[in-house]
């Protein structure tokens, strides 16, 4: 099982880690980075690079498709050559899957049209505009489209995912190697529990607008 | 504010990427991934590698310390120029931090002496062995140093130290733009919760000896 996670100029580091930090820990997966050229891809706080391994054009045909969002999304949402290797993918995809914007992504390249689905929360007008039917969930199945809402999300999609793909028990034992146990000390994760005052300073940004993450 | 995140051959991607992409949010800090010499540093699973920046020597006194674990931690605990970085940083930072066995790595380098830490639930009993009082909390805090237990747990680290740095609201904002609202679809995340007979297959491991993650 191949599970490709895709890189791009600006990405948001943990809607890629996290779920590639669970699913690469799936007996039998091999996981690889891609991105337009193999080599280093900056993230969207421009102080880490991941290093892709392969370009798209040596992963035509990956299991699990993983797209991280990132506050710059448009570009790569109108970027030729990721739209025609996200289509490609998708045909012999078992699972194509995105966190927080990047379902955007998904959706520029035509294949979230007329489901149902998530992301950042402060993105949900622009997935809709791309036909795409946002959601509140914080993980939404819909066939084999699989999207995650804002960035640590990944980490629950990516053990409902392990939990479909090989069971319970993995799924289980993988949370506890990974001691995903989760408290926060403040109840601020959503927008219908952190202070008002907070999420009306941020409501009307766009997610593209934000500082960083997305 | 000048964070420092140690990158070493073996490390566990989310140990460093769950801290930093929240930490790495507080308005006014500069983050920086180093490592003994500049360039890509590959993980655990060895399907990723994250870019160093800098060498060890580049960043000698940053204000806060990161340190991630692996289950490869033994050869970063006994490496000379990496315990002499950790000594010299721990003489000026405000924060000195790890997640996972990264506190070995602190413990090795004679940091956390006689204080309470925590680590990976399989390293426990390492961890006493360097004379640290090992604890079954998520987040320890002993002046300042600031340890967490497996891997997912240095999110809720960076959290409780976002609140001590930059205030409750600050911390509260970044949670609600990472969307931190955790919805585990399995309550495995911990010795105490996952099933017994997961945790007895485990037990008795060495966090070092786990083929991937620690």
């Amino acid at each position: 099982m191949q599970i490709a996670v895709l890189l791009y100029d600006n990405f948001t580091t943990l809607d890629a880690v996290g779920p590639y930090e669970l699913l690469a820990r799936i007996p039998g997966a091999e996981t690889v980075f891609v991105a337009k050229e193999p080599g280093p891809v900056r993230n969207d706080q421009r102080s880490l690079a991941l290093v892709a391994d392969k370009a798209l054009a040596d992963v035509p045909h990956p299991d699990i498709v993983l797209v991280p969002g990132g506050p710059d999304s448009r570009e790569a949402m109108h970027d030729p050559e990721i739209r025609q290797w996200l289509r490609t993918a998708d045909e012999t995809s078992t699972w194509t899957t995105s966190v927080c914007t990047g379902s955007l992504i998904l959706g520029a390249a035509g294949l979230l049209k007329g489901r149902r689905a998530t992301t950042h929360w402060l993105a949900h007008e622009e997935l809709r505009a791309l036909g795409v039917e946002p959601t509140g969930e914080r993980v939404v199945f819909d066939g084999k489209y699989v999207t995650a809402a804002g960035v640590s999300s990944g980490i629950d999609m990516a053990l409902h995912l392990i939990g479909r793909i090989a069971g319970d028990e993995a799924a289980q034992t993988i949370q506890l190697l990974t001691e995903y146990d989760p408290q926060p000390p403040y109840d601020a994760g959503s927008p219908e529990k952190a202070p008002a005052a907070i999420v009306e300073r941020w409501r009307g940004v766009k997610a593209e607008d934000l500082p960083q993450g997305g």
